[in-house]
């Protein structure tokens, strides 16, 4: 089928059509959806085989992260149970965005995760142009239309740990954050202005420290926050990695914690509740939210594109990172 | 092709043709070999289809560990390398065997990398009667004849461990082992046992304590042996996340890491580095061992099965959970 004849059959023209077919962004949504019924009805959008719809592609950038290993036991364990498999891809930072998808698409597949990535405008058409389906968790921005996403309530879940540490007494709380790109960084580090506010407590913006999620910078920023002269009595860090970064720097500086800084993390890993101390901790159901995520997959698959955000509840769990300022 | 004409071709009988079809272990390698030279000159063999030859499988037993991270990582930065994708595969202790082995081999692979699991004689046989490559990581037991395996040189990692805590003057060194079951921790353990023997210890069967690789194993085990009345003063533990149950364990017990009892761990997880205090430990090389497993595989897709056995080196990380005794 020539553009020429999907233009005829759609009433659309053959410069829309390309847009269309090579996944530009400049394309309303239902002209896409138009595109995509003449491709159908006339059979020419290949089915993928057999082979290829027994995968599931989770794909996500290079974390050294539990947060990870928890995301791909849930996704492998869902996707097993309806007989497919995960195929995963990690993404380095050198990589170049387009070999993967260029990979995944031509291998074919049963559909997309993605996890804290970000996918291009063009990519996303693409995706759409040719019926794959594709589930983001935890994007990195606002995803955009027909596209489905599922996360954690971050927002709820930095306001409870921020409201825990002001009900012990806590008035000078800092936060490590995550990516700033990320959009759970953000919901999180909200909910903690948020709480403060609500509080009467001022947001000193010297307290509010960027991290990226992992344990070095907890550490790093950890260590600048305790050589304030007015150092924080509490710290919320962005996840538990970045939260066994505060417990090293709390160390080396001579404090203990919780009794001279109280500390919360955000995920629940399992090794939170083998640190010293062990963890205060917003949890994540992530094992959850990966076979929600599989879950809508298939339901796109089945029925086409869909736009469902799912946002799955997270728990306050308290262990011994937390005290009563002194 | 019928068996009677496999059979005719190779000169074998009907009843020897269905035993090797079926994967039956009583059957000699070159009678197999035979069987497989018919079928594949005779085209009967059937070739992996594009997509599914695209794909490398991993599949391993349930382990909530930071250990199956690293080689997960290790093998798609491999298999990426080549244009592959990774497909994994989690076993679940109720998990039926046979139900991801028939859904692989039906839907084609590349290849099988199995970590840490058990395959049994009839599996193995129908591998090498399909021609689907595999190749084992840290087997349960010694591999039989023509199955390859990658693992770690876990006796000379076990032996340095314990000699660089006799070094330090430690004569009452505990052990946590790993799995009985798994080749890994009998080396380990035998390498301890070597290290005592030739610097003179006895080596006290109470100081040898049965672990599994797990952190709450590793707790567990340590509450035991710090309730001796000759308590040992340092504790060789199977591998780090039980050592991060034994950093708890002594910290509930009131005793000081590395002042009142040292602690060594093994595979060098990322997290190692930033525990309280930080671990003393045999570095595995996780991501290499996935890497040289991908070449492996990809050899005996190209040339046939063979027989490579190979051991990366470990190396002693010394960091601060380690000291002389007082």
């Amino acid at each position: 089928m020539t553009i020429a004849q999907i233009a005829e059959e759609s009433g659309l023209s053959t410069a829309t059509v390309s847009k269309v077919l090579n996944g530009r962004p400049d394309v309303s949504a239902s002209t896409r959806r138009l595109v995509q019924e003449v491709l159908v009805s006339s059979g020419y959008r290949r089915r993928p085989n057999t082979d290829a719809a027994q995968l599931i592609d989770v794909v996500f950038n290079d974390f050294d992260s539990p947060w990870a290993t928890e995301i791909i036991r849930g996704a492998a364990a869902a996707a097993q149970s309806e007989g497919l498999t995960v195929a995963f891809t990690a993404l380095s930072e050198g990589d170049e965005r387009r070999v993967w998808f260029d990979h995944i698409t031509s291998r074919g597949t049963r559909g997309i995760i993605l996890l804290l990535s970000q996918i291009t405008e063009r990519q996303r058409g693409q995706l759409l142009a040719r019926g794959l389906p594709f589930v983001v968790i935890d994007p990195t921005a606002e995803p955009g239309p027909e596209v489905s996403s599922v996360g954690a309530t971050n927002w709820s879940g930095g306001l409870a740990a921020t409201n825990h540490l002001i009900e012990l007494g806590h008035s000078r709380i800092a936060i490590i954050t995550g990516p700033p790109a990320l959009l759970c960084s953000r919901a999180r580090l909200d909910g903690y202005r948020g709480a403060l506010e609500r509080a009467g407590l001022r947001v000193d913006e010297q307290l509010v420290r960027p991290g990226d999620f992992r344990v070095k910078a907890g550490y790093e920023q950890a260590k600048i926050l305790f050589e304030l002269r007015d150092r924080p009595s509490a710290i919320f860090a962005g996840n538990d990695l970045a939260a066994l970064g505060v417990l090293r720097a709390a160390r080396e500086a001579g404090l203990r914690v919780p009794d001279d800084v109280s500390v919360v993390g955000f995920d629940d890993i399992p090794l939170a509740e083998w640190s010293t101390p062990t963890l205060t901790t917003v949890r994540q159901p992530l094992t959850e939210m990966a076979a929600v995520a599989v879950g809508i997959l298939l339901e796109i698959a089945e029925s086409g594109p869909q736009k469902r955000r799912v946002e799955l509840a997270t728990d306050l769990v308290v262990r011994e990172s937390t005290a009563a300022p002194r």
